[in-house]
């Protein structure tokens, strides 16, 4: 028996090293098992929100990517820092400088880009550039009170042929250029995941994350008072397993054995 | 008068921002009334040292550019990163993988780079690229026991286009990427700054470092005794004079009013 699933009500899942590994031609490789662990997650009657630092695509783009993988996903279920960023932006009256993936650019197609009052960086990868880092400190620093803004804080994630920098390594660099901290939209911020569970309708008591990243999807979920797996896909390293700071309430093979995990314990309760 | 002169025997001097502007097309633009600043220093009998985090190029590249632009200068006059950094590989036994610019590259030339075991960064400029930074973080988790080590921790610098990110950023990026310490040669590190005394024959209560970098410069020449005065020359800001950590022991328009205040103390004492 798992005690982590006692009581679960509701499952949240990162997508990116739990569902499939980003990368390459095709655009990635689904991780065995977990086609199936969303379906059987639907069957059960638990409620279920995807929670994502996606950032190098629009929301409706990476979805439509998965969905040809074979998910059962839609866009609507679906927390995503880019929309998040784009609803901050119109509550505070920011104009963003964008340093972010070309594919996410058509989620700020509405946002007005003039004077810029604030810098936003995603996943941006290749556009990482010397040439479009200097810009962004540049921007930083012609504002009067520079304001940076993160989608998400990740070391680094895995694709098909590797590990990658995320954005996070990107976000301290200009953080100590500037000297000033980054706010950040996406995991680990309450905030984030809040909305979340607002959006299910449940208490963080009532939920379970499931991710691939100790720091953001684990830490993170628990600094809300959510119970947090951890999988050994994606970017996972056995040493997460002894973090000084971090211990997940399961660690787990794949989101398929979560599931499996997870219902078994559900039915030994009904 | 100017207290921060009295008892100067020695001067230690950086280079880019209090010399000349890097950057453009000619490599640069001497900031006026430098080379006449040195040439004044070196007649007045005071020992002079020149004290630099450059790592864009090897020593003998930039002394001899310098030299080109009107300069009294000698590669033997200068402590960089570079040839520094090559001897702490060589003390302790260390292969790096290099992400350096082209042209700091034969600084490392007799070095063995097989099956790295740490990394160095240096001011790579065009070469901190997406890709080039991938392989340095993958180059550094592949590690046992990785070591990361940095060519300054400059924030940024300013070249004749504009400011640009210094290797410091770049090397916070590893350093939170990595979850690692980097260590730094070169300035603010102690160490580098009591090699250049040594090399002079003087104790640090007789040296001025005049610098146009508050923190690297002014702080790090501070912290081990010497007396540090500011130019309003290079990467200077006006924030500099307000800074809550790190008070200059003067404030100067450039190098040549550094020199007249400095001579004309001498004068007096004479």
């Amino acid at each position: 028996m798992a005690t982590w699933a006692n009581g679960v009500r509701a499952v949240l899942l990162d997508i990116s090293g739990v569902l499939y590994d980003s990368g390459g031609a095709a655009g990635g490789t689904v991780i065995p098992g977990s086609i199936e662990a969303v379906n059987r997650i639907r069957h059960s009657g638990l409620k279920l929100r995807f929670c994502t630092n996606e950032s190098q695509a629009t929301r409706s783009h990476f979805v439509r990517k998965l969905q040809r993988f074979g998910f059962t996903i839609s866009e609507d279920e679906v927390t995503a820092p880019g929309p998040a960023a784009r609803n901050l932006l119109k509550e505070r009256g920011l104009r963003p400088h964008l340093l972010v993936h070309d594919d996410l650019l058509p989620e700020f197609d509405s946002v007005d880009i003039s004077e810029p009052n604030c810098v936003i960086i995603g996943d941006a990868a290749e556009n990482f550039s010397y040439q479009n880092l200097n810009r962004a400190f540049q921007a930083l620093l012609n504002m009067e009170k520079p304001i940076l803004i993160s989608l998400g804080k990740g070391r680094y994630y895995k694709e098909t042929d590797g590990l990658k920098l995320d954005v996070g390594a990107y976000m301290k660099a200009l953080e100590y250029a500037c000297d000033i901290p980054a706010e950040v939209v996406g995991k680990p911020s309450p905030n984030f995941f809040m909305s979340a569970l607002a959006e299910m309708g449940v208490k963080p008591d009532e939920a379970l994350m499931v991710g691939d990243d100790l720091v953001n999807d684990i830490g993170g979920a628990q600094s809300c008072g959510i119970r947090a797996v951890l999988v050994r896909t994606g970017k996972y390293r056995p040493s997460d397993e002894k973090h000084p700071d971090v211990t997940a309430n399961g660690y787990v093979d794949n989101l398929a054995q979560a599931v499996d995990l997870l219902l078994s314990s559900q039915g030994s309760h009904l």
